[in-house]
Protein backbone atom coordinates (compact mmCIF):
# COMPACT_ATOMS: atom_id res chain seq x y z
CA UNK A 1 0.00 0.00 0.00
CA UNK A 2 1.26 3.38 -0.83
CA UNK A 3 2.54 5.51 2.07
CA UNK A 4 -0.12 8.07 3.08
CA UNK A 5 1.53 10.50 5.86
CA UNK A 6 -1.25 11.59 8.11
CA UNK A 7 -1.12 15.14 7.91
CA UNK A 8 -2.23 15.12 4.34
CA UNK A 9 -5.90 17.36 4.51
CA UNK A 10 -7.31 14.24 2.79
CA UNK A 11 -6.19 11.57 4.70
CA UNK A 12 -8.83 9.42 4.79
CA UNK A 13 -10.15 9.66 1.76
CA UNK A 14 -6.93 8.40 0.32
CA UNK A 15 -6.85 5.75 2.77
CA UNK A 16 -9.75 4.18 1.66
CA UNK A 17 -8.62 4.56 -2.07
CA UNK A 18 -6.04 2.34 -1.29
CA UNK A 19 -7.85 -0.01 0.62
CA UNK A 20 -10.14 -0.24 -2.84
CA UNK A 21 -7.37 -0.87 -5.08
CA UNK A 22 -5.56 -3.69 -2.48
CA UNK A 23 -9.37 -4.92 -2.21
CA UNK A 24 -8.91 -5.32 -6.36
CA UNK A 25 -5.37 -6.60 -6.08
CA UNK A 26 -6.55 -9.52 -3.62
CA UNK A 27 -9.26 -10.43 -5.95
CA UNK A 28 -12.32 -8.87 -3.96
CA UNK A 29 -12.99 -5.50 -5.76
CA UNK A 30 -14.05 -5.62 -9.31
CA UNK A 31 -12.54 -2.94 -11.80
CA UNK A 32 -15.82 -1.28 -11.86
CA UNK A 33 -15.92 -1.03 -8.47
CA UNK A 34 -12.86 1.08 -8.24
CA UNK A 35 -14.73 3.35 -10.93
CA UNK A 36 -17.71 3.27 -8.54
CA UNK A 37 -15.64 4.07 -5.90
CA UNK A 38 -14.18 7.16 -7.38
CA UNK A 39 -18.13 8.28 -8.36
CA UNK A 40 -18.82 8.26 -4.63
CA UNK A 41 -15.15 10.20 -3.76
CA UNK A 42 -16.62 12.40 -5.74
CA UNK A 43 -19.71 13.30 -4.28
CA UNK A 44 -18.23 12.97 -0.66
CA UNK A 45 -16.35 15.92 -1.55
CA UNK A 46 -19.11 17.32 -2.25
CA UNK A 47 -21.28 17.01 0.60
CA UNK A 48 -18.00 17.97 2.48
CA UNK A 49 -16.45 14.19 3.81
CA UNK A 50 -18.68 14.32 6.86
CA UNK A 51 -22.10 12.51 7.39
CA UNK A 52 -24.91 15.13 6.87
CA UNK A 53 -28.04 15.97 8.97
CA UNK A 54 -30.56 14.15 6.33
CA UNK A 55 -28.11 11.28 6.05
CA UNK A 56 -28.19 11.38 10.07
CA UNK A 57 -31.98 10.95 10.29
CA UNK A 58 -31.83 8.13 7.39
CA UNK A 59 -29.54 6.58 9.58
CA UNK A 60 -32.26 6.55 12.43
CA UNK A 61 -34.74 5.38 10.30
CA UNK A 62 -32.61 2.60 8.47
CA UNK A 63 -31.42 1.37 12.38
CA UNK A 64 -35.13 1.68 13.59
CA UNK A 65 -36.58 -0.19 10.88
CA UNK A 66 -33.75 -2.82 11.00
CA UNK A 67 -34.85 -3.50 14.76
CA UNK A 68 -38.33 -4.11 13.76
CA UNK A 69 -37.89 -6.54 11.03
CA UNK A 70 -38.61 -9.82 10.95
CA UNK A 71 -35.90 -11.42 8.67
CA UNK A 72 -33.35 -8.57 8.78
CA UNK A 73 -30.31 -9.33 5.85
CA UNK A 74 -27.59 -7.40 4.95
CA UNK A 75 -26.18 -7.70 1.45
CA UNK A 76 -21.86 -7.78 1.43
CA UNK A 77 -20.09 -7.03 -1.98
CA UNK A 78 -16.49 -6.42 -3.60
CA UNK A 79 -16.31 -2.63 -2.24
CA UNK A 80 -17.86 -3.16 1.17
CA UNK A 81 -15.66 -5.53 2.15
CA UNK A 82 -12.30 -3.90 1.17
CA UNK A 83 -13.75 -1.09 2.94
CA UNK A 84 -15.62 -2.07 6.21
CA UNK A 85 -15.23 -5.90 6.43
CA UNK A 86 -15.00 -5.51 10.61
CA UNK A 87 -17.52 -3.18 10.42
CA UNK A 88 -20.11 -4.93 8.11
CA UNK A 89 -19.55 -8.14 10.81
CA UNK A 90 -20.24 -5.82 14.26
CA UNK A 91 -23.99 -4.30 12.24
CA UNK A 92 -25.08 -7.71 11.63
CA UNK A 93 -24.57 -8.99 15.04
CA UNK A 94 -25.52 -5.89 16.20
CA UNK A 95 -29.12 -5.57 14.64
CA UNK A 96 -29.19 -9.32 14.80
CA UNK A 97 -29.22 -9.90 11.10
CA UNK A 98 -28.20 -12.21 8.13
CA UNK A 99 -24.81 -11.42 6.09
CA UNK A 100 -25.03 -12.49 2.11
CA UNK A 101 -22.43 -11.89 -0.12
CA UNK A 102 -24.00 -10.92 -2.90
CA UNK A 103 -21.89 -9.68 -5.84
CA UNK A 104 -22.97 -7.73 -9.08
CA UNK A 105 -20.15 -9.37 -11.29
CA UNK A 106 -20.51 -12.91 -9.43
CA UNK A 107 -17.33 -15.20 -9.85
CA UNK A 108 -16.91 -18.07 -7.32
CA UNK A 109 -13.30 -16.70 -6.69
CA UNK A 110 -14.10 -13.54 -5.69
CA UNK A 111 -17.50 -14.74 -3.40
CA UNK A 112 -14.23 -17.23 -2.09
CA UNK A 113 -12.12 -14.64 -1.40
CA UNK A 114 -14.72 -12.18 0.22
CA UNK A 115 -15.46 -14.91 2.54
CA UNK A 116 -12.05 -15.54 3.40
CA UNK A 117 -11.91 -11.77 4.29
CA UNK A 118 -14.64 -11.81 6.40
CA UNK A 119 -13.98 -14.71 8.91
CA UNK A 120 -10.20 -13.14 9.31
CA UNK A 121 -12.35 -10.98 11.36
CA UNK A 122 -14.61 -13.45 12.74
CA UNK A 123 -14.25 -16.80 11.98
CA UNK A 124 -17.07 -18.53 13.25
CA UNK A 125 -19.08 -15.76 11.24
CA UNK A 126 -22.27 -17.17 9.59
CA UNK A 127 -22.26 -16.01 5.56
CA UNK A 128 -25.07 -16.74 3.26
CA UNK A 129 -24.45 -16.05 -0.54
CA UNK A 130 -21.92 -19.06 -0.52
CA UNK A 131 -24.31 -21.49 -2.98
CA UNK A 132 -26.86 -19.24 -3.74
CA UNK A 133 -30.62 -21.16 -5.26
CA UNK A 134 -33.00 -18.25 -6.33
CA UNK A 135 -33.05 -15.33 -7.98
CA UNK A 136 -34.24 -12.27 -8.38
CA UNK A 137 -37.46 -11.99 -11.20
CA UNK A 138 -36.54 -10.27 -13.68
CA UNK A 139 -32.16 -10.05 -13.75
CA UNK A 140 -30.47 -12.05 -15.71
CA UNK A 141 -28.54 -15.00 -14.23
CA UNK A 142 -25.53 -14.26 -12.48
CA UNK A 143 -26.83 -10.60 -11.13
CA UNK A 144 -29.88 -11.86 -9.83
CA UNK A 145 -28.24 -15.08 -7.85
CA UNK A 146 -29.68 -15.09 -3.71
CA UNK A 147 -29.68 -17.63 -0.61
CA UNK A 148 -32.77 -19.05 0.14
CA UNK A 149 -32.03 -18.26 3.60
CA UNK A 150 -30.91 -14.73 2.91
CA UNK A 151 -32.53 -12.55 0.89
CA UNK A 152 -34.67 -14.36 -0.43
CA UNK A 153 -36.44 -14.93 2.54
CA UNK A 154 -35.95 -11.43 3.96
CA UNK A 155 -38.02 -8.28 4.47
CA UNK A 156 -35.59 -5.78 5.18
CA UNK A 157 -32.39 -5.55 3.28
CA UNK A 158 -29.71 -3.30 3.23
CA UNK A 159 -28.00 -2.97 -0.08
CA UNK A 160 -24.99 -0.73 0.21
CA UNK A 161 -22.92 0.06 -2.73
CA UNK A 162 -25.83 -1.53 -5.33
CA UNK A 163 -26.22 -1.19 -8.84
CA UNK A 164 -29.35 0.16 -9.48
CA UNK A 165 -31.11 -2.36 -11.68
CA UNK A 166 -30.80 -4.60 -8.60
CA UNK A 167 -32.31 -2.17 -5.90
CA UNK A 168 -35.45 -1.60 -8.40
CA UNK A 169 -35.91 -5.27 -8.58
CA UNK A 170 -35.90 -5.96 -4.77
CA UNK A 171 -38.39 -3.41 -4.66
CA UNK A 172 -40.47 -4.74 -7.19
CA UNK A 173 -40.27 -8.34 -5.40
CA UNK A 174 -41.79 -6.20 -2.20
CA UNK A 175 -38.77 -5.99 -0.43
CA UNK A 176 -38.16 -3.14 2.14
CA UNK A 177 -34.68 -1.85 0.79
CA UNK A 178 -32.02 0.30 2.39
CA UNK A 179 -29.39 1.83 0.71
CA UNK A 180 -26.40 3.41 1.33
CA UNK A 181 -24.92 5.04 -1.70
CA UNK A 182 -22.90 8.45 -2.19
CA UNK A 183 -24.57 9.70 -5.09
CA UNK A 184 -28.13 11.25 -4.27
CA UNK A 185 -29.22 10.77 -7.47
CA UNK A 186 -28.28 7.21 -8.46
CA UNK A 187 -30.70 5.15 -9.43
CA UNK A 188 -30.45 2.99 -6.02
CA UNK A 189 -30.67 6.50 -4.45
CA UNK A 190 -33.88 7.11 -5.99
CA UNK A 191 -35.52 3.45 -5.96
CA UNK A 192 -34.82 2.69 -2.21
CA UNK A 193 -37.13 2.95 0.71
CA UNK A 194 -34.26 5.06 2.76
CA UNK A 195 -31.61 6.40 1.10
CA UNK A 196 -28.42 7.18 3.51
CA UNK A 197 -26.27 10.03 1.40
CA UNK A 198 -23.30 8.85 3.08
CA UNK A 199 -19.62 7.17 3.21
CA UNK A 200 -19.98 3.82 4.20
CA UNK A 201 -17.02 3.83 5.86
CA UNK A 202 -18.47 6.50 8.22
CA UNK A 203 -22.28 5.32 8.30
CA UNK A 204 -21.72 1.87 9.63
CA UNK A 205 -19.83 2.50 12.31
CA UNK A 206 -22.99 4.73 13.12
CA UNK A 207 -25.08 2.17 12.52
CA UNK A 208 -23.29 0.63 15.07
CA UNK A 209 -23.88 3.07 18.20
CA UNK A 210 -27.24 4.16 16.85
CA UNK A 211 -28.29 -0.05 17.00
CA UNK A 212 -26.97 -0.50 20.93
CA UNK A 213 -28.77 2.81 21.78
CA UNK A 214 -31.98 2.11 19.66
CA UNK A 215 -32.26 -1.53 21.31
CA UNK A 216 -33.38 -0.48 24.40
CA UNK A 217 -36.18 1.90 22.70
CA UNK A 218 -39.57 0.69 22.89
CA UNK A 219 -41.29 -1.12 19.65
CA UNK A 220 -43.79 2.03 19.58
CA UNK A 221 -41.00 4.92 19.24
CA UNK A 222 -38.91 2.36 16.81
CA UNK A 223 -42.73 2.40 14.55
CA UNK A 224 -42.92 6.32 15.03
CA UNK A 225 -39.36 6.94 13.58
CA UNK A 226 -40.06 5.02 10.61
CA UNK A 227 -43.42 6.48 10.48
CA UNK A 228 -42.65 9.72 10.09
CA UNK A 229 -39.60 9.24 7.84
CA UNK A 230 -39.82 10.85 4.45
CA UNK A 231 -37.16 9.30 2.25
CA UNK A 232 -38.14 12.05 -0.66
CA UNK A 233 -38.04 14.72 1.27
CA UNK A 234 -34.42 13.30 2.78
CA UNK A 235 -32.78 13.57 -0.58
CA UNK A 236 -34.21 16.52 -1.75
CA UNK A 237 -32.55 17.88 1.52
CA UNK A 238 -29.35 16.33 0.64
CA UNK A 239 -29.39 17.68 -3.22
CA UNK A 240 -29.94 21.74 -1.45
CA UNK A 241 -27.25 20.98 0.98
CA UNK A 242 -24.66 20.54 -2.08
CA UNK A 243 -26.35 23.26 -3.34
CA UNK A 244 -25.81 25.78 -0.64
CA UNK A 245 -22.22 24.74 -0.64
CA UNK A 246 -21.49 24.83 -4.25
CA UNK A 247 -23.53 28.37 -4.07
CA UNK A 248 -21.19 29.15 -0.72
CA UNK A 249 -18.04 28.50 -2.99
CA UNK A 250 -18.91 30.18 -5.93
CA UNK A 251 -19.33 33.73 -4.28
CA UNK A 252 -16.05 33.26 -2.27
CA UNK A 253 -14.69 32.02 -5.77
CA UNK A 254 -12.11 28.78 -6.23
CA UNK A 255 -9.82 30.31 -8.76
CA UNK A 256 -6.05 30.33 -7.32
CA UNK A 257 -7.54 29.47 -3.64
CA UNK A 258 -5.16 26.72 -1.93
CA UNK A 259 -7.73 25.72 0.27
CA UNK A 260 -11.62 25.23 -0.07
CA UNK A 261 -14.45 26.27 2.85
CA UNK A 262 -16.50 23.57 4.00
CA UNK B 1 -15.18 -5.51 -23.56
CA UNK B 2 -18.74 -5.78 -22.42
CA UNK B 3 -20.64 -5.30 -24.47
CA UNK B 4 -23.63 -2.27 -23.94
CA UNK B 5 -26.56 -1.63 -25.94
CA UNK B 6 -26.45 1.28 -28.36
CA UNK B 7 -29.93 2.07 -26.86
CA UNK B 8 -28.72 2.54 -23.27
CA UNK B 9 -29.62 6.04 -22.01
CA UNK B 10 -26.04 6.35 -20.99
CA UNK B 11 -24.21 4.40 -23.52
CA UNK B 12 -21.64 6.71 -24.30
CA UNK B 13 -20.68 7.22 -20.48
CA UNK B 14 -20.55 3.05 -20.20
CA UNK B 15 -18.36 2.86 -23.11
CA UNK B 16 -15.79 4.85 -22.10
CA UNK B 17 -15.92 3.52 -18.60
CA UNK B 18 -14.93 -0.01 -20.48
CA UNK B 19 -12.03 1.65 -22.41
CA UNK B 20 -10.19 2.94 -19.15
CA UNK B 21 -10.53 -0.79 -17.89
CA UNK B 22 -9.21 -1.49 -21.32
CA UNK B 23 -6.41 0.57 -20.92
CA UNK B 24 -5.89 -0.45 -17.19
CA UNK B 25 -5.71 -4.05 -18.33
CA UNK B 26 -3.16 -3.12 -21.01
CA UNK B 27 -1.01 -2.05 -18.83
CA UNK B 28 -1.72 1.73 -20.20
CA UNK B 29 -3.97 3.27 -17.15
CA UNK B 30 -2.95 3.28 -13.21
CA UNK B 31 -5.71 1.24 -10.47
CA UNK B 32 -5.98 4.87 -8.68
CA UNK B 33 -6.37 6.08 -12.73
CA UNK B 34 -9.69 4.01 -12.77
CA UNK B 35 -11.00 5.73 -9.74
CA UNK B 36 -9.90 9.29 -11.21
CA UNK B 37 -12.25 8.30 -13.98
CA UNK B 38 -15.10 7.37 -11.89
CA UNK B 39 -14.82 10.97 -9.76
CA UNK B 40 -15.04 12.66 -13.54
CA UNK B 41 -17.98 10.54 -14.30
CA UNK B 42 -19.73 11.70 -11.33
CA UNK B 43 -19.11 15.69 -12.19
CA UNK B 44 -20.00 14.38 -15.87
CA UNK B 45 -23.51 12.87 -14.38
CA UNK B 46 -23.98 16.49 -12.52
CA UNK B 47 -23.07 18.59 -15.42
CA UNK B 48 -25.23 16.91 -17.64
CA UNK B 49 -22.98 15.14 -19.99
CA UNK B 50 -22.88 17.90 -22.72
CA UNK B 51 -20.55 20.68 -23.22
CA UNK B 52 -21.53 23.39 -21.28
CA UNK B 53 -21.04 27.25 -21.96
CA UNK B 54 -18.39 28.12 -19.85
CA UNK B 55 -16.44 25.07 -20.70
CA UNK B 56 -17.23 26.16 -24.50
CA UNK B 57 -15.64 29.79 -24.02
CA UNK B 58 -12.43 27.96 -22.05
CA UNK B 59 -11.92 25.48 -25.02
CA UNK B 60 -11.69 28.95 -27.26
CA UNK B 61 -9.44 30.53 -25.05
CA UNK B 62 -7.20 27.74 -25.06
CA UNK B 63 -7.11 27.19 -28.68
CA UNK B 64 -6.54 30.84 -29.28
CA UNK B 65 -3.59 30.67 -26.67
CA UNK B 66 -2.20 27.63 -27.87
CA UNK B 67 -2.57 29.28 -31.47
CA UNK B 68 -0.22 31.86 -30.03
CA UNK B 69 2.62 29.83 -28.41
CA UNK B 70 5.81 29.78 -29.33
CA UNK B 71 6.32 26.18 -28.04
CA UNK B 72 3.18 24.68 -27.16
CA UNK B 73 3.26 21.09 -25.52
CA UNK B 74 0.34 18.32 -25.25
CA UNK B 75 1.07 16.03 -21.79
CA UNK B 76 -0.35 12.46 -22.10
CA UNK B 77 -1.25 9.90 -19.36
CA UNK B 78 -2.70 6.64 -19.36
CA UNK B 79 -6.53 8.09 -18.89
CA UNK B 80 -5.98 9.84 -21.97
CA UNK B 81 -4.55 7.78 -23.74
CA UNK B 82 -7.17 5.12 -22.91
CA UNK B 83 -9.65 7.81 -24.19
CA UNK B 84 -8.54 9.75 -26.92
CA UNK B 85 -5.11 8.30 -28.54
CA UNK B 86 -6.18 9.25 -32.20
CA UNK B 87 -7.71 12.45 -31.13
CA UNK B 88 -4.41 13.36 -28.94
CA UNK B 89 -2.40 13.27 -32.09
CA UNK B 90 -4.67 14.84 -34.29
CA UNK B 91 -5.21 17.66 -31.86
CA UNK B 92 -1.56 18.47 -31.97
CA UNK B 93 -1.08 18.20 -35.81
CA UNK B 94 -3.63 20.86 -35.63
CA UNK B 95 -1.97 23.23 -33.20
CA UNK B 96 1.30 22.50 -34.45
CA UNK B 97 2.41 21.42 -30.60
CA UNK B 98 4.57 18.68 -29.60
CA UNK B 99 3.70 15.14 -27.28
CA UNK B 100 4.86 14.47 -24.14
CA UNK B 101 4.15 10.70 -22.50
CA UNK B 102 4.21 12.06 -18.80
CA UNK B 103 3.36 9.94 -16.51
CA UNK B 104 2.31 10.47 -12.34
CA UNK B 105 2.49 6.71 -11.96
CA UNK B 106 5.84 6.36 -14.29
CA UNK B 107 6.66 3.06 -15.01
CA UNK B 108 8.63 2.10 -18.01
CA UNK B 109 6.57 -0.58 -18.97
CA UNK B 110 4.16 2.02 -19.02
CA UNK B 111 5.28 4.46 -21.39
CA UNK B 112 6.21 2.18 -23.90
CA UNK B 113 3.08 0.47 -23.43
CA UNK B 114 1.35 4.16 -24.65
CA UNK B 115 3.81 5.00 -26.89
CA UNK B 116 2.50 1.64 -28.80
CA UNK B 117 -0.63 2.54 -28.59
CA UNK B 118 -0.21 6.26 -29.93
CA UNK B 119 1.84 4.63 -32.90
CA UNK B 120 -1.14 2.51 -33.68
CA UNK B 121 -2.59 5.43 -34.58
CA UNK B 122 0.26 6.92 -36.66
CA UNK B 123 3.32 5.14 -36.69
CA UNK B 124 5.44 8.07 -37.42
CA UNK B 125 3.77 10.26 -34.58
CA UNK B 126 6.83 12.30 -32.74
CA UNK B 127 6.63 11.61 -29.17
CA UNK B 128 8.49 13.09 -26.50
CA UNK B 129 8.71 11.96 -22.33
CA UNK B 130 10.84 8.05 -23.60
CA UNK B 131 13.85 9.45 -21.92
CA UNK B 132 13.23 12.82 -19.50
CA UNK B 133 15.95 13.94 -18.11
CA UNK B 134 15.11 17.12 -16.45
CA UNK B 135 12.72 17.75 -13.59
CA UNK B 136 9.80 19.82 -12.11
CA UNK B 137 11.25 21.65 -8.92
CA UNK B 138 9.37 20.89 -5.61
CA UNK B 139 8.07 17.28 -7.16
CA UNK B 140 9.80 14.24 -5.58
CA UNK B 141 11.53 11.87 -8.21
CA UNK B 142 9.34 9.73 -10.56
CA UNK B 143 6.23 12.41 -10.43
CA UNK B 144 8.72 15.21 -11.29
CA UNK B 145 10.56 13.76 -14.60
CA UNK B 146 10.01 15.85 -17.93
CA UNK B 147 11.20 15.89 -21.15
CA UNK B 148 13.83 19.05 -21.72
CA UNK B 149 12.36 19.30 -25.22
CA UNK B 150 8.97 19.06 -24.53
CA UNK B 151 7.34 20.00 -21.01
CA UNK B 152 10.61 21.77 -19.88
CA UNK B 153 11.24 24.11 -22.48
CA UNK B 154 7.31 25.02 -23.26
CA UNK B 155 5.86 28.19 -22.72
CA UNK B 156 2.39 26.72 -22.86
CA UNK B 157 1.62 23.41 -21.67
CA UNK B 158 -2.07 21.16 -22.14
CA UNK B 159 -2.19 18.74 -19.09
CA UNK B 160 -5.06 17.07 -19.23
CA UNK B 161 -6.72 15.02 -16.47
CA UNK B 162 -3.52 15.89 -14.08
CA UNK B 163 -2.87 15.42 -10.39
CA UNK B 164 -2.88 18.97 -8.20
CA UNK B 165 0.35 19.07 -6.98
CA UNK B 166 1.56 18.57 -10.96
CA UNK B 167 -0.36 21.33 -12.10
CA UNK B 168 0.72 23.42 -9.23
CA UNK B 169 4.08 22.83 -9.61
CA UNK B 170 4.44 23.66 -13.32
CA UNK B 171 2.11 26.91 -12.48
CA UNK B 172 5.15 27.94 -10.31
CA UNK B 173 7.71 27.07 -12.82
CA UNK B 174 5.99 30.11 -15.20
CA UNK B 175 4.44 27.57 -17.42
CA UNK B 176 0.63 28.50 -18.75
CA UNK B 177 -1.30 26.00 -17.99
CA UNK B 178 -4.58 24.81 -19.67
CA UNK B 179 -6.07 22.02 -17.97
CA UNK B 180 -9.11 19.51 -18.90
CA UNK B 181 -10.92 18.51 -15.60
CA UNK B 182 -14.73 17.52 -15.22
CA UNK B 183 -14.13 18.28 -11.48
CA UNK B 184 -14.56 22.20 -11.21
CA UNK B 185 -12.97 21.97 -7.36
CA UNK B 186 -9.95 19.92 -8.45
CA UNK B 187 -6.39 21.58 -7.64
CA UNK B 188 -6.18 20.98 -11.00
CA UNK B 189 -8.75 23.21 -11.86
CA UNK B 190 -8.20 25.69 -9.75
CA UNK B 191 -4.63 26.03 -10.48
CA UNK B 192 -4.56 26.17 -13.86
CA UNK B 193 -4.71 29.27 -15.90
CA UNK B 194 -7.62 28.08 -18.29
CA UNK B 195 -9.44 24.95 -16.91
CA UNK B 196 -11.57 23.67 -19.17
CA UNK B 197 -14.38 21.60 -17.39
CA UNK B 198 -15.44 19.31 -19.44
CA UNK B 199 -15.06 15.58 -20.91
CA UNK B 200 -11.56 15.01 -22.51
CA UNK B 201 -13.98 12.63 -24.89
CA UNK B 202 -16.17 15.86 -26.19
CA UNK B 203 -13.51 18.72 -25.23
CA UNK B 204 -10.66 17.15 -27.84
CA UNK B 205 -13.01 17.01 -30.84
CA UNK B 206 -13.94 20.07 -30.07
CA UNK B 207 -10.47 21.90 -30.21
CA UNK B 208 -9.93 20.07 -33.10
CA UNK B 209 -12.59 21.93 -34.78
CA UNK B 210 -11.31 24.72 -33.12
CA UNK B 211 -7.93 24.89 -34.24
CA UNK B 212 -8.97 24.36 -37.59
CA UNK B 213 -11.39 27.47 -37.61
CA UNK B 214 -9.57 29.64 -35.05
CA UNK B 215 -6.12 29.55 -37.43
CA UNK B 216 -7.56 31.97 -40.23
CA UNK B 217 -7.91 34.58 -37.49
CA UNK B 218 -5.54 37.74 -37.08
CA UNK B 219 -3.18 37.46 -34.26
CA UNK B 220 -4.79 40.16 -32.55
CA UNK B 221 -7.96 38.87 -32.64
CA UNK B 222 -6.53 35.55 -30.79
CA UNK B 223 -5.14 37.85 -28.61
CA UNK B 224 -8.20 39.36 -27.79
CA UNK B 225 -9.68 36.16 -27.16
CA UNK B 226 -7.04 35.62 -24.32
CA UNK B 227 -7.09 38.89 -22.48
CA UNK B 228 -10.79 39.06 -22.47
CA UNK B 229 -10.72 35.50 -20.55
CA UNK B 230 -11.56 35.36 -16.77
CA UNK B 231 -10.78 31.63 -15.04
CA UNK B 232 -11.84 32.21 -12.09
CA UNK B 233 -15.34 33.27 -13.62
CA UNK B 234 -15.28 30.73 -15.54
CA UNK B 235 -15.23 28.31 -12.82
CA UNK B 236 -17.98 30.65 -10.85
CA UNK B 237 -19.98 29.87 -14.17
CA UNK B 238 -19.70 26.01 -13.85
CA UNK B 239 -20.17 25.98 -10.34
CA UNK B 240 -23.56 27.63 -10.58
CA UNK B 241 -24.64 25.71 -14.18
CA UNK B 242 -24.51 22.57 -11.29
CA UNK B 243 -26.39 24.60 -8.68
CA UNK B 244 -29.21 25.10 -11.12
CA UNK B 245 -29.40 21.66 -12.06
CA UNK B 246 -29.69 20.26 -8.66
CA UNK B 247 -32.49 23.24 -7.58
CA UNK B 248 -34.48 22.08 -10.15
CA UNK B 249 -33.75 18.52 -9.59
CA UNK B 250 -34.83 18.96 -6.18
CA UNK B 251 -37.91 20.79 -7.06
CA UNK B 252 -39.29 18.61 -8.98
CA UNK B 253 -38.08 15.39 -6.33
CA UNK B 254 -36.08 12.58 -7.40
CA UNK B 255 -37.57 9.92 -5.55
CA UNK B 256 -39.69 6.93 -7.46
CA UNK B 257 -38.17 8.90 -10.09
CA UNK B 258 -37.63 6.73 -13.35
CA UNK B 259 -35.67 9.77 -15.50
CA UNK B 260 -34.24 12.49 -14.28
CA UNK B 261 -35.06 15.82 -16.27
CA UNK B 262 -32.02 17.45 -17.63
Amino acid sequence: MVKIPKSHPRYWSLYYREKIIEGMEKGMTAKAGLIAHGRGEAFDYLIGETTIEPAEKALKAAVAKLLLAEYPVISVNGNVAALVPKETIELAKALNAKLEINLFYRTEDRVKTIAEELRKHDPNVELLGINPTKRIPNLESERGKVDENGIWKADVVVVPLEDGDRTEALVAMGKFIITIDLNPLSRSARMADITIVDNIVRAYPRMIELAKEMKKLPKEELEKIVKEYNNGQILNEVLLHINSRLEKLSKEGVWRKKELST
